[in-house]
């Protein structure tokens, strides 16, 4: 079971100019195979289908709890999307319907993310090509579970590393800069899971790729804080184990590893305004809001 | 963000005779067109998109609190997939690798569920077809949104009805009796919400489809303690809108339907065992588990 | 089975100049999730897999008869896209091939329109991807077949009015004009067809998407003719018992719904020129004419 | 446009014992690469993409009506396979849902015929993947177009063959008999098209797969109302100009090749009784009587 | 079981001005239906498929050795497609990662090209659809094989002829050049098979598409040495029965065709330059050059 | 470029009892995310697209050459499969056409193996899905594509091991017994070249999983002549810097790594007979067996 916040794990620039073509871009980083879907539910998966938990607890705890923060991911990912496309049509709460009020989004990459959504995020990938189920890998072996999730998290820093190369816009930077700290942190954890049960040194793999972290200022920010060396606790009571495995120093840097017996505070997330031309959240906003007032009095609120 | 609790939200029992064919089937509640799946993804990537919350929190409030709770579907569908393999091959912590050790499976109707996992649950449907992310409508128009869910709803509830029929394993009886009721909260509050905004009586179309919930033993007994009234709050502080919108009285019943400020208390998973010709967790659990004690011990756990 | 009528549903505009990208963003009403692909082939397969026609005729005829009228949408949106392509290449009927005769396509959203076809309609979307089966819902449910319905035409309803919102292509502008009325009947005859067999009143939810349709001007002109009010019977027998259920008013204007008791008369499609450039109908058109001609008089025609 | 008449080409036995094996194996000559879906479809869309039609009006003409045709035949596969599937679960109007209903089905090849369909035929093939519109080639080249129909058509007379050696049910023996038939004589038609543009002698390639058509008992009743023989038009006024292709003999055996003015009598259509179990056409459809006599009654029908 | 030789088997141009739209376009050759993915595994998979080769080794020959030539052609489409993305970013072997390294390539049409790939080619179709295994078709049925290759090999013909036409970067003139004369020897061989086993003359059918292939000069130039005559045998001793069938006047030209005994020599491959920006071969190409010279004398190479 | 020999690169034995349930299983060796097309496809690509050859040349020749290896690897597979085939109908080379000729293919798990195919390897996996090209990795980056066919391997043996359990079928078992021999081979090779750029020690994680080659009789064989220990070069005259890479011990036994400079001498592949009931190679074998020995002596073979 999960427990909700509505917080977002990094602070996100609110709309700027908006960027179809990128968020076009981005959708890589949500439903392409190395995306925030996959790891989210190739996580996810594998700690659902874990055996005998008890006994190898503390790696069933290290992958239920990156799967928790995973969530946040995709979350975030999709909130870029938003941003991005914010503005490409009148933010408006009156209806803005009319000829020619979506030409501009003709030739975009995506065009599904305006007909098939309200210029927000879809499921799929760069080439809009549907995330499916068969991009996760849970075989039940436990040791090949921890070696795909270190190939994934690598290939993952890969696909984050080319979209910040590729887009400009503020959000997007944002995300890439932390997604590359927190994803980074995840690709150690899985590395220091299979060292600890094999022996093999996976650590001298890192940076991969090969780019040291610190040279993208935007994630230099978020090493300051030491978002690099903690793996925080995303649950009340649970996953207590994963101190048994995060453990030792960053392989990049040296330092200490850290294990945050909490879930970080999180930001609330900008509240993206309405998009009347494509009908989000309505054709005319404005009345739904006024029936939601109605509501909330109802209700006492 | 969300924080993840080790606990599910039904008791299922635990693993009885194994059941392969029945295991491919229930496939199709995790990740067919109408499955868990699809329902937490459709309901996350709404809450996602959503524009302009402000202005109607209450509908917000309703779709990103009930997609909390369809985490903890999926989290049991996998679950009962996971208990009807149990004992498919032989539950030890020893090697179990041999010649024929998997010959029963061959002519399951899901083969990947042990070639590919660990006799676990796949991203797939009963046709052993994966979850694809076309199946998530998030158009960013409320009202349309809301009249997706309601369908999709009766669309699961169809499936869950079938499998009910289709499979007698223990374990699919008491996933498909609850989500039954759950399922039936959800299916509720969409059309309260459609009617809310639009005037149009959707409870007249309750049950859909028209077999009342209460002919259903293995759902009368969560009905018992009114599981089909209440819709929880999943969350510490947010969400607390959907007061405004869960209001009324229960279509089937006349009962009145109440807000939960908070999330049910939830049941301890059972801990199933290892399958080792399958390599869950491993060819040889115990050496796993002599590592995980040694890391529990040196991490002072 | 069938009568094929040389004719088609509404005029479309000769082709003028040609729009690429657009006709790529036509593509989603053709073979998107929502598009005439889906609408035909849904109701079409509803209506081969009713049982029990004897005992609930008037639905029956409802779906087997506006899947006629549907064909007709098929063959509207693929002449529509035939239309924007005409001239992207010489119009001619002698050769064309030539070094960069098709590079003022390479960039187009969808090169398959020029590569795998002759400048014409693909089984896809406005993203490329093809139109596939399990977009069609046929549970045997009636009440839940009918609920389905109602969504898909207001989720097709929504496409219609975001590709007119985005394609200003005189032909784009004809067809979905014309596409948003009939629809609309469909939309309106679905929900009757629901509220007569659980009174729930679904015209409360109309227009959905919330835009009164008469507002479009490409639909307001046929809406002077009351096209938004009439379900034509498309069978010289059969279907008769759809007056059962196209009863009361138009939920949006409040005039009085109609069957005609035929079919429409139809307009004569026009005849687009050859594009020899992409070999359609040949690399020299002019030889298959003549070819034509011979066989022709061998025939006596 | 088209008109629809509720009658099937060809008679099928009613209901005897169901066969849930033999109606997934059936499920290749619907939704197949080389079923009826993609016959049908390859033609329409040839059709609606043909390009300068007056030039080359008698190959327009062929492709167009025997698309016509083609409609017929999804309609009676589809009515194959609810007819074999009808008995699977008890015919009754009455209420039938209860615990292990389903139970036999649990194992059958395609268990979303029973629980994403009533019972009924799916847009899928024999494996259960979904008919996608790639399946569809519609170049703009009428001679590619012609070759592949030939080509299309012969396999799609071998895969009508091997269903006739695996399943034995009376519905599938109807049906595959009559489509060897009438598929024939598309092959043949096709591959008249070709040599009368080319002057290749595809006629030397029959039968093909090549077993004579004549050695099947199914088969040879058709042929001995010389149902090999005949092309029909599907129309009431047009598609006139078949009669300048389809000229000469039947490749097979050399009787003369003829035009029927007009489409088949056809045959009324079995009505399948409802199957509750599966809620087709609903969980009690003796209530859904009643509402459609009232209807009925209402409209004076 | 395969030899390979580090060889291609046409010239290529080395990079010049970067084309990724072009690139984008010539992925259809590679991965689209009748690309060279399908021409080589569907007559692999023929090969490996075919039963009782000695009663039938003159067309088991044939099958085999095109599929071995095939394999040397998704090579040379792979290696246009790199040459035409070299350059888009700097070819350096020094680290180039920084921001808006890759912003020229977020519009174009294939950005997986260099998000999952280092500006390479992928396994996917020109609308970024991967291709499949069901576009092999391997029925066993020999003549029908022979005849799907011969409309395959014409379909193919028809999309190598309209990438000529739409993009004329040198590195595609080259490759589309050589691939319709070598693809045009495989139409004509298969057409050839199919004519000595059943008389039905398709040499008249040549050319298909109608456009003479030496009205295209790139592909002239190789007709000139004669290359639209010879059928290779590409393996040392094996597949000796290609002479039975590949006889004969070519249908074009009418010349005679000839069975070379050997494989042809091929060209030294063009060793395109880093792309550091895309981490191809890494991140700092320089260091990897120094491991390899490092381990190169280790070995004494 | 390739040669070809009509050779397979280790024995299989000749059919004896067909077992269609086993060969729908082995399936996913051929067609599955971790099969033999995702080895071969995957470092075939990432040998196509490999930048800066010259100074990386003992990478390159590692993977380009174990590419060449895996194409022995399908044809092995589809050998399998169709050994495991035969005698499902009768072998003979006289017309086997009839009623129920195929009645007990109905209700195997893949009947497209004898409704698309003549009992022969389709290019799919163990549930029946087309393997598909965005199973390819190919990320240009060194490191990361090794680190990845090191995680390929490990998956590819996982699944061999469990058909290894899961198939008796003789030729089942000798196909996985030689595969896991091989495959480890290439395990090692890339684990070597990862240690070997990175210092990285994977060959700590060896076996994966962790059940010892040796344990399994049919691999032990192989074991016995040392095949667990050879890289062949699979080239006349090229890739000769593997032996850069491929040095030191077995992580497994500690014996020396060895590479041999030539191909392995492989085996006269088994013909497999005639199965006229679906027509592989005819519906009258006898019959092309008769034109084939004309050609032949037309030919003076």
């Amino acid at each position: 079971m999960i427990l909700r916040l509505d917080r977002v794990q990094t602070e996100l620039p609110p709309p700027s100019d908006p960027d179809p073509v990128g968020a076009a871009a981005v959708q890589e980083l949500f439903g392409g195979r190395f995306g925030e879907m996959s790891t989210f539910m190739n996580y996810t998966m594998q700690s659902f289908n874990f055996r005998n938990k008890a006994a190898a607890r503390p790696f069933y705890d290290l992958i239920a709890n990156i799967a928790a923060e995973e969530y946040g991911h995709i979350e975030l990912v999709s909130a870029t999307i938003n941003t991005m496309l914010t503005g490409a049509t009148p933010k408006s709460d009156k209806p803005q319907f009319k000829k020619n009020a979506l030409a501009d989004l003709a030739g975009m990459p995506n065009p599904q993310q305006a007909i098939a959504g309200g210029l927000g995020c879809l499921v799929q990938d760069s080439n809009g090509k549907p995330w499916h189920g068969d991009n996760v890998f849970s075989s039940g072996d436990l040791i090949e579970d921890l070696t795909h999730n270190f190939f994934l998290e690598t290939g993952a820093r890969n696909n984050k590393l080319k979209v910040y190369e590729m887009v400009d816009h503020p959000a997007a930077r944002a995300l890439t800069g932390y997604l590359l700290v927190r994803g980074g942190v995840h690709q150690v954890a899985y590395a220091r899971a299979v060292e600890l049960i094999t022996g093999a040194d996976l650590s001298k793999m890192f940076p991969a790729p090969r780019i040291p972290t610190d040279k993208i200022p935007e994630s230099k920010k978020h090493m300051k804080t030491g978002e690099h060396l903690k793996l925080y606790r995303f649950s009340p009571d649970d996953y207590r184990e994963i101190a048994a495995v995060f453990t030792g120093e960053h392989p990049e840097t040296g330092e200490p590893l850290e294990v945050v017996d909490e879930a970080p505070e999180g930001f609330e997330p900008n509240d993206l305004p309405s998009q009347p031309a494509v009908f989000a959240p309505d054709y005319a906003p404005e009345e739904i809001a006024e029936i939601a007032d109605r509501l909330r009095k109802d209700a006492g609120l």
